[in-house]
């Protein structure tokens, strides 16, 4: 089967990687320098192309069975539109800002399967969270932390961004949807800070962040939340840059200029907060549902704990978010999963065999969901 | 005898209040709201003129016995040349950038008697300090802590800004100069931070900073330091955003435009560090002075604790540093301190008659140095 991977980035180069020992595999980007990390890999097909051209796309895509498309996010949305005209099944990691689920309608029309967003959170975060929906007579609560952070701690950020720095700043600012009581209830990024401690990274602090995303309507779920963890520490300097005014959008006069003070800060920090080559990053996660069943208490949850790989050189984030989408590929690929429609991974989560093969794949390479269940 | 105090700011105005019961006070100005605050004085002339015209400034002195230079620190020199050019005896609180003892040949030329940094710190620490010389055969070891801090702490930054703003970053990027050993050493702004209990504010933090000023050339002690304190906390972010660059002088490339990361920090934290009318400072101070008599070991401390006078409605960093001020006035005008020349406040620390003046003067208006010696 062909595969055409559409991004050969951070996350898509390591996805095209995993993809060529089981398919034929063709690596789009733009960049030049994307695609030579890729040159020694014979079984691959880089192509330099222009993926901001829905034509371009479409030429890409003929003869292919299957895609993924690990464009960057602004040009998600058009990328995934032109895979489900070419009558494409895709696996979506661009994370769109868009309503993924707009394009629902024109990919049952084309009997398309895409399942978007599936990464690691989101991604494997919702997929878990929609499979305890199966455990439960009633699901009470779900609490997602996740944090990807650098291995070595450096003063005073301890912390480098495994993605865009620019991402991460509007993580720290953007206000945080949670469920609470049945309702959405909206809080500023960065309060209720709490410490959470992992047997493999001690105590790391997590604090609200907007990563419930699709949960928030798609999950009946009275009690929801998701957190961002840091080392502990650093967010607090987050809050005390956000509360001085440093990351106003609001224009400053300063010099006789108008200046954005976000801006300036994100000139002054991403430089110090840029992930290099080779630096080490880890991945954790912690996954939290509680409910009833049969007239009982019962809480499962699911830690993750994922290192830098030193012998393929592959980030944690670009391996916890690449292989959750080459799983869901080859889940794809097999007919485990096949129907028609844009799905979000919670719905995958409905589907017992399709979690099952989904933790598997990604244990083969190391990415392990230790799950653990309580009743009381 | 007649006092022309030349500014009357937020220390002039506080001097020439206190000076108006003994003395004919003229308060002079350029800034009418300064001159406001004092209009309901009938015992002090106000004048509204531009200071830093030396022929107004000459002008304003003819008839004057004695003046008092509290215009702002650019203005200082060229304002203290005049006094002296008019032959009258000053006091000197404008904090000059300039060497003030190049005045000294003028002033001795002219018989005038000029004490000049004559505040709190610098001023009263100079002056304590070079009196503890008296004391010891043998002078080990000098330690001046010193905050002005508003009374109420408010997160993030608790701190106000007793004075300009734009001083207090630079006391926080401007390496300190301290003496070790016997040698000057020059560290970092901000380093070095240890915790001191104070009676009255409970924990304090302080920091090195470039506070020893004329100390590091006059006295002859091996190891002298000086520190400024905040509350526990304030130091740390300092040294974050110093760190990260935000209060770099060289000019970032932000969104097309060259601008300065100081600058921008500046207009952020200045509306946030400003000290409003009516709201509650303190000062803390605690001079330590180490040495040898009669081969003992033998300790001298003061310690200070003021606070804002809400009947007057006069700041505490105006109290402390205007009435020391002031009573080295009285002291020159009742002729204990006669000598011809510019005077820094540790050298009229050598007259212990003249410290014992200091000291009861300023305790009349609630400004306490409580002194303690130990021996072992």
């Amino acid at each position: 089967m062909k595969v055409v991977v559409l991004g050969a980035g951070l996350v898509g180069g390591p996805v095209a990687a995993d993809l060529a020992g089981d398919f034929d595999v063709v690596a789009a980007d733009a960049s030049t320098e994307a695609l030579n990390k890729l040159k020694n890999r014979t079984d691959i097909k880089t192509i330099q192309a222009d993926l901001s051209n829905p034509e371009t796309v479409a030429q890409l895509l003929k003869g292919a069975d299957l895609a993924v498309n690990a464009v960057p996010g602004f040009m998600g949305y058009q990328t995934l539109e032109s895979i489900i005209r070419s009558r494409i099944h895709a696996v979506d990691i661009a994370f769109m800002p868009e309503d993924v689920l707009q394009l629902d309608a024109l990919a049952k029309k084309y009997g398309c399967v895409v399942i978007s967003d599936m990464g690691v959170a989101p991604g494997m975060s919702n997929m878990l969270a929609g499979y305890a929906e199966s455990l439960f007579d009633r699901y009470d609560q779900l609490e997602i932390f996740v944090g990807g952070l650098p291995k070595i701690r450096t003063w005073p950020w301890e912390y480098k961004a495994v993605f865009s720095p620019a991402d991460v700043l509007e993580e720290y600012t953007r206000p945080a949807r949670l469920v609470r009581n049945g309702k959405v209830v909206v809080l500023p990024a960065l309060t209720e800070p709490e410490l959470i401690d992992f047997e493999e990274v001690g105590t790391l602090e997590c604090f609200n962040s907007d990563g419930l995303r699709s949960l928030v309507h798609t999950m009946q779920v009275p009690d929801m939340v998701e957190k961002t963890m840091r080392y502990p520490g650093h967010s607090e300097l987050m809050r005390v840059l956000g509360h001085a005014g440093f990351f106003n959008h609001e224009p400053l006069e300063v010099e006789g200029k108008m200046i954005t003070p976000l801006a300036v800060t994100s000139k002054i920090l991403f430089s110090q907060w840029k992930l290099q080559d080779g630096e080490e990053d880890i991945t954790v996660m912690k996954i939290t549902a509680k409910g009833m069943k049969n007239g009982v208490k019962k809480a499962i949850s699911w830690s993750l704990y994922d290192q830098y790989d030193r012998v393929g050189c592959v980030h944690s984030m670009a391996r916890t978010t690449g292989y959750a989408a080459t799983s869901a590929l080859r889940m794809v690929a097999k007919g485990l999963f096949t129907e028609p429609g844009v799905h979000v991974p919670e719905f995958v989560g409905r589907h017992p065999k399709c979690v099952q093969f989904m933790l598997d794949e990604q244990r083969k390479k190391g990415v392990v969901y230790s799950q653990s269940i309580t009743t009381a």
